[in-house]
């Protein structure tokens, strides 16, 4: 359609992750694609019975006049996240905006800070979607690899002094796909670095509740205190259920009211009742309990699947460094010339889904296509050893071909 | 935040009518602000059920692969639409974009379309949270005049052949605040006028099952076959409730994937569970019967602040058409010079909330300072008396200090 503009026409592209993750489902292969949470660990019954509660007021089912989100919940958030040691106490309520999942913060992050032409440094590997959001708008991207402490801080420098950038996007935790995650050492560096070069940091931060060893690092927007330098994307989609599609963004005072003017402009405010629900069943569950049994679980399932990948795909060359939390272990096969190829390969010839580790760089010229992602965060411990055989099937038949 | 690009810094602003809803709440003033249904008449219960039912399947709370939506739902509304004679039919689901809500809607097509600098053509007066969506990508604005007819021929000539238009933004049943309705010979004419012209024609239709009278006229989307000259917004927000945030877009089969990329770049996909659930309950309602007790409901409600207006306010100079349909009465009040000025007054001196009709003008300078909208819609017979008073005695109240 002629009059469609540069955003639709030049800037977004499909989604390889999505692409993926619907060849899987139609050829019911076992899968290792989606960085979601396996739906027996959704807190259901708590769900159904706090929207219950919820519905008992029929006006949370009208418009809601705020458009940042409903206040009792964005206290809790507020709290909870202080009380962690996650956010300085001069932060509150009003400094958290609800969203539609963390990627509609990232979209609102994308369309309040860039204009056509801008420079956002992400790390490389980083989530397409992230670049998706942000290239929409325009935005031009220059990379800094990780190492398995986060940002390689010299290469850092080195873009920085050769780039104006205006934005840094930073999975801090686990990060998705390399699953390193950034020291607080790191962290001060590059505050330091925001501070010099004047850009801000966007610290996305969906797997911290996902640790299955070691400790907590502190986070940028604590570290910076009342620098202004971050804004924090959070989610409930990893530990309650991608569905409730739950996110949450915490902006500086200064902002606040831009950003909800901007929140309006684009969709009013999102179902309250939900935000409600939400609110009543953070309040009712034993968070505690709850995230150790989620670690307990995915901790399990991940170290199935490194048994596997060891007896049958590290014979094939497939090389990782086992992560400490979230959903992924990527990997390397360093004679594979084509992930993209592969991925198709392994889901139609052997049924087992992965995700082309390609997709994950920046600049698809440098890529590396010989990486690979795989989630084990739906595959139990029954069934990882069937995704093993047939990953390391699905190797020595590609490479035969090959 | 120096940082912050002209998105939020210059296009956007606060909504006039949001302000004026938490001035009402706050003041706990007799509202004629709000477009929203009346709570009581959410089917809740039903809704509950739906949710419940969803909720036994775990899944549909993972991540949905669909960024447009449910392909039940989708398909549900297809049908409905083409049984209704409102969609060619060539049309189906995959032509459905589920939305948070109408304002999603606008949003992503200004996303889709607007460049900065690109002209949108718009209703005078209209609905000024449209104007924000297509504002915030940069888009300037003309505008046509309507009579109770719609648009007004001559002069959307006139601006046509004085403006390159690429799109044009209309409310055809009950417009928001006007309460015109556009015949179905003004949509044949401005459809020729599209096709002459080369823009796309935005049809915005929430209140079109809010009809107290008369018949239904047929849609641009309908009369246009498949031209691909439209596209229609429709909403679940005033026939159901606004607080599911369900509304949904009908694009043209040649653009349905790039809107799909751009959703899924916005927000990645909607709550799929809240989806399934209004699906069953669009199934489960008496749809006829419910849309009649909406009708009787509102119908009765206009009437009763009519009466009380004629009795109070009308000779305080007060003027308006009564609409055959909708939430909203479009008041003049000749004498009146400062709308804004007078809504504050009203809420802080007689605690009834209007909303101040300038802010629904493109054109801020234009804008007719004496007029007001009222909406019926939260108000029942018993308080439409005491809400014509309160509106009566603050204007001869504010006439006097004038």
């Amino acid at each position: 359609m002629s009059l469609l503009g540069k955003r639709v026409t030049e800037r977004i592209k499909p989604s390889v992750i999505t692409e993926m993750m619907i060849l899987v489902k139609k050829h019911k292969a076992i899968s290792l694609t989606a960085g979601e949470p396996s739906s027996e660990m959704y807190p259901v019954d708590l769900l159904r019975e706090t929207i219950e509660r919820a519905l008992r007021d029929p006006g949370i089912l009208s418009y809601y006049p705020l458009s940042t989100g409903i206040t009792e919940l964005r206290e809790w958030i507020a709290e909870w996240m202080k009380e962690d040691g996650l956010l300085p106490q001069s932060y509150g309520g009003e400094n958290v905006i609800m969203t539609n999942g963390s990627q509609d913060g990232l979209n609102l992050v994308s369309e309040a800070f860039i204009e056509p032409g801008d420079t956002v440094l992400v790390e490389n590997p980083t989530y397409p979607e992230a670049l998706l959001a942000f290239s929409k708008e325009g935005a031009r991207f220059v990379s800094v690899p990780v190492d398995k402490d986060g940002p390689i801080i010299e290469e850092m420098e080195r873009v920085l002094s050769q780039n104006k950038v205006k934005l840094f996007y930073t999975i801090v935790n686990f990060q998705n796909p390399s699953g390193c995650v950034t020291t607080e050492e790191r962290k001060k560096r590059i505050l330091e670095l925001a501070s010099r070069y004047g850009f801000l940091i966007i610290e996305d931060d969906p797997y911290r509740y996902l640790r299955y060893e070691g400790k907590h690092e502190g986070s940028y927007i604590g570290l910076a205190q009342d620098e202004d330098r971050v804004i924090y994307l959070g989610s409930f989609s990893k530990i309650i259920a991608p569905g409730i599609r739950c996110g949450y963004m915490i902006v500086p005072s200064k902002i606040t009211s831009q950003m909800g003017e901007l929140v309006l402009a684009t969709k009013l405010s999102l179902p309250a009742f939900l935000q409600r629900a939400t609110w009543e069943l953070l309040r009712n569950i034993d968070m505690k309990a709850h995230l150790a049994k989620l670690a307990d679980t995915y901790r399990t399932r991940r170290d199935a699947l490194h048994r596997f990948l060891q007896g049958k795909a590290v014979p094939q060359g497939m090389t990782y460094d086992l992560p400490k939390g979230g959903f992924f272990i990527w990997a390397r096969v360093p004679w594979l010339k084509d992930c993209f190829d592969f991925a198709k390969f392994a889901v139609l010839e052997e049924k087992v889904g992965v995700v082309p580790g390609a997709a994950f760089y920046p600049d698809v010229l440098t890529a590396d296509r010989s990486t690979l992602r795989l989630s084990f965060a739906k595959v139990p411990p029954e069934t990882a050893e069937e995704a093993g055989e047939r990953l390391g099937r699905a190797l020595a038949r590609y490479k035969e071909t090959g």
